[in-house]
């Protein structure tokens, strides 16, 4: 942080502000957001991480950092400054940091409602999905905000049964989203809008929506290494990889059944990427004593010219929160800015951000190329 | 390898067969490519590391494996078909393959002419280059190939001093080929064609040529890494190398000034895709004991949302000759099916093989682009 | 190896041979035991990773490898030549040693009897532990040997249901070892003699025995690392492992009922020398794309002053293989010796050969120390 | 810590304290030191990584950690407080701790005399001697402690050449120690006491001391793993290394003299333990981005069982400062002790702490049943 000093004030809501509305408010990424949004808005730290701050996205016409407002659902009740205080003792904000955004993260917390639905809640699933839309849409016209974006970023949800009538729950509030108007993300493997009984809610809403999972460790490296592999013609024989996550992610993974959807998507990018599966397994360990920090270790095993066998193996040490939540900002920026654009419909051209996109290349530095020609598409729909 | 039937009888010289010329033509390169080649022609073994046999070359009227006819330099005298032995006893080569290609290993054997300058050698320079482009040419007419490219996969020469008067051992050998009239591929990270006083000739002979310094490890690694870093708009603050090597490259490298060659070359790869040379060193040892086999580990610290520190690791561990020699493979029929289409010159299009390439980005994924744009072109110069 | 020349003639066998019978006679292990005991016998090879071969154990009277004679149980029927050729193609032995002891190991593949039970085997308990006695009793008589020991090598079993009134399979051999007045090594993670049934008749056979569990890679880390956090007063907060096997020890423990055996003594390493179990998961992985090659990751969080947070990682690559076999040699000869010099019942004296010992330390240096006592135990005994 | 409270008051200084003199003593380490020993002596956080804290020390008469008072020399002038708040950016220190702390670094702080000797000083060695002696006579009259040690946690100095007539500044530091009459601790590779022109001073002082260089990472593995390959008769063939350090140290040892006094007490540890040197180097990087912490990287190749070849890879990433103070408080609080109980000279019996100790064993575990018999002689002292 290049200064401490508090922002001070009333934030003025900016003409046309746009709204930024997370289903998972008081998580370590949402708070990372909040609180990174209005550092950087401050000038408090460079924009490292966020994609859509460089160069190629300079005349996209994006919303600015400043005029974003921010609300969502949580079904916790930590209030946001105290959970950014949390987050300094971890060391994923720096010192101070919460001290100096104090105001826009108390801000923020105002505008988180109550989420759901909690054991025992009787509601039917049209009965959760207009109270959810109805709290989105509030939030919009209480803000004043031109247009308000949804972005999934609470735990992984198990993979639901394929006979079950009723939705998850990440689906209620995309469902919610789509009926509120809102451009929807999904930063979490949870099924959230491609449930089969929203296609044609989705189609009939007209939004720009983008997903699934975010692409923010493993996978990311995955997506640049596998193509190697493939374009120097190396046969891999296998793939394993672990991740200790401690945080609320891991807790949540280590149930096997979210940790069995966020693995498809792991997969995926190698098998879209070698045109074949290889050996190897995926684990996602619980370890909360690694606090935020997440470590991944991947060993593939492969063959070379007349057979002979090598090794790489990468071990990636990141803070999870700090690697999605400039994303996280970046995506809003992007589907808010597509719907002013009147673009709709499911956006291939985010593939670059997630595990299991919409559609589109696997290999990084395609979805690179399809993100930078996007930001020329925004450019000349000003 | 599929059997290990040893083929038979004369190798029929094919008409228009392609002549390569290693300057280092009993090292272990060298020795592998001739030992798979006729493997691979054979049927022994799947094309695994060649991207030349890859679907998108398929139309681009390379010289077919089987046409392929070795020769070249060399100052030591250690039989082909031995240092074959040699190299499966290390693993490189599998069981009975060099049993089973014992012919064509003894047929390059015969083609090797003595290398030079030795200690007292007294011949200029003008000599020098006029004997050893006399041997490329009585190879050519010899064997009665259509053309023949010289592949220098000598060991790595010290950087030469700025105000020598003499041109460096692989300037020789680069200046013999020009005269020769041979397209020319520099695998090694020494001067080769690069020398000033080359400039004029190179221009004059009017053949194509690529160059320097094989990518096989390391910092291939770091040609798909350094662009993940910086279109994720993280900051690398350190990236720093240790490299481990045996075999002759090991004894070369740990010369000081031979390593500083090749690691100029690892650094301009950073440089280059990230806009910025990050802290850290690269380091060369010879290890002995791990024989034909390199390991190479980096450790890159990393920033990210709001100056969150991260480190990405990796450990690669290959077997040099093995990696390098079906690259040297593709390169040899690229540029001799180049010189046929009568293309000149550096060949920038072929930067995915080189550390410090013609021009061209440094980005794997973008050179790979730029080579299938060559096979392209190849295939309509038909 | 110094020499490839073949031993020939008919091996004499030695006036007060020992006899080796291995449960698994024909696996991996056994394989490169009985190869490797010839080539070190004949001097082919030096007697690395032979703990009996040091200066420590040099008056302790063991019997000579030259004098050990081999067979054991089966139930595969691959003969054990053709078994070390194909260990040479994984790079396990080295080249042309199959074929040095081609004699040796024909020899030995003479002595192996069809092991079982097999499916729709309907003999009792009582009558496999007589039949697999009555076996080791002939070899024993047939070869003329002193004593014979047996040892397990076979794959690790599933553990038993506590109910189940049937005996595993481990065990059944380990009964017939006790009754044929055998010493007995459980190298693997079974049963073994450690079941309640066999308690009685343990006792009452007055053999010497040792297990469970051969420490040749991970755990072995374990038992060195794990004592210097404690000697240190660091706290290890979470212990995390995995594991990727091919060959057939990859395939067995895949199964997750025998893996569960396994990573209970990788566990208890850790606790015994903490003083508490830490956080994190040991996964065991099978990969056999990495065919007798196995790498064990672990990494280690743990915290120093104040709390600061740090981490060890380690990455062991091995061959199962050559690490087992010099141990189960050594074991053999240990225990024969014990045998001889009427020491009876278990022996955590060789705790340092097991994950799961006898009691003892768990720290590998204490271990060590009471294996060099034991040794002083045995030349004494003279 | 378990809570931020602020001690307050004047601290007490205890009857018969013990007086701790540090040779750079504006440091990473003595700064953790003193902090670190006001937090544990006001119950602020757990003994972690303190040795003299675990039950074999209990009865050893040991200084209380609230009897220890501060103070020394230095050439910068940065006041302890401040460099504790750096220290907490850099999260080596907790949030708060420094300011809980507050008084007693303040007063440590006021307590450090200015060292040199700095360029142009134009002192004798006598003369500096009986200065640096003099400022601490002074400390131990004006505080009334009973006793001081001294200990060197000063940057390591360039290894002095043997043909120098002046004594190198640690070893003017060691003289001064001597005539002050105390016990004498380096933690450095400086050569300190160890100087040839000390030997007769050291030996009529008639007081303890002990050094040379702490081992706090890549050498403390080192110690304990080569230990395991000696004791299983595995055949080490190289031991290769690299450290990244930021911080102080790695500017210092980024001047490769110094750097080469460090790289000898690693390379000496590997030897002593494994009969021999294996080939390998060991590179120390300066990295300015990894700011307090380190990352050692260790590859080991090892020959087992009839020549397979293995591989053991370790990653230690710690914190400097966290590692070395609590072992410095263990060192001055033993060597105070010993004093107290009439020991003099060298003491081998602290080789635990030190890559290159004054004789004993190299193996970590011996080490530290020598350490423990030492606690058990300062018992009987009493």
């Amino acid at each position: 942080m290049s200064e401490h000093a508090e922002t001070t004030g009333t934030p003025a809501v900016p003409e046309g502000g746009t709204g930024v509305w997370f289903i998972g408010a008081r998580g370590s990424v949402a708070t990372t957001a909040v609180a990174g949004c209005a550092a950087l808005a401050a000038g408090l730290c460079p924009p490292t991480g966020m994609v859509t701050e460089t160069e190629p996205f300079a005349s996209a016409a994006l919303p600015a950092l400043s005029s974003l407002v921010f609300g969502g659902h949580d079904t916790v009740d930590w209030p946001l400054p105290k959970r950014a205080e949390a987050l300094t003792e971890q060391g994923v904000l720096p010192h101070g940091l919460a001290r100096a955004v104090h105001r826009e993260l108390a801000t923020a917390d105002r505008e988180i409602a109550v989420g759901g639905p909690s054991a025992g809640d009787m509601r039917t699933d049209e009965e959760l999905t207009a109270a959810f839309a109805s709290d989105i849409e509030d939030f919009t016209r209480r803000t004043g905000v031109a247009r308000t974006v949804v972005v999934n970023v609470a735990s992984t949800e198990p993979a639901p049964a394929p006979e079950d009538p009723r939705l998850p729950t990440s689906s209620l509030y995309a469902a919610a989203a789509l009926r509120a108007g809102c451009a929807y993300v999904n930063f979490t493997p949870s099924t959230g809008i491609r449930h089969p009984f929203l296609v044609e809610a989705a189609r009939a809403a007209g939004v720009p929506y983008a997903g699934r999972d975010g692409k923010t460790g493993q996978t990311l490296l995955r997506a640049v290494l596998a193509p190697m592999f493939h374009q120097r013609a190396l046969d891999v024989r296998a793939w394993s990889g672990t991740n200790l996550l401690g945080g609320g992610d891991g807790a949540a993974l280590a149930d096997s059944a979210a940790a069995r959807a966020k693995n498809a998507g792991k997969k995926q990018v190698l098998e879209d990427n070698l045109g074949t599966l290889p050996q190897g397994e995926v684990h996602i360990d619980d370890v909360p004593a690694l606090g935020e920090w997440k470590t991944a270790w991947d060993h593939v095993a492969f063959e070379g010219f007349l057979g002979s066998r090598m090794v790489l193996q990468t071990i990636w040490q990141g803070c999870d929160s700090a690697l999605a939540a400039p994303l996280v900002l970046d995506l809003a920026r992007l589907t808010a800015r597509a719907q002013e654009a009147r673009i709709s419909g499911s956006l291939p051209e985010l593939g670059f951000y997630f595990k299991d996109p919409d559609g589109g290349s696997a290999a990084l530095a395609e979805q690179y190329d399809s993100l930078i020609g996007f930001a020329a598409r925004l450019r000349e729909a000003r």
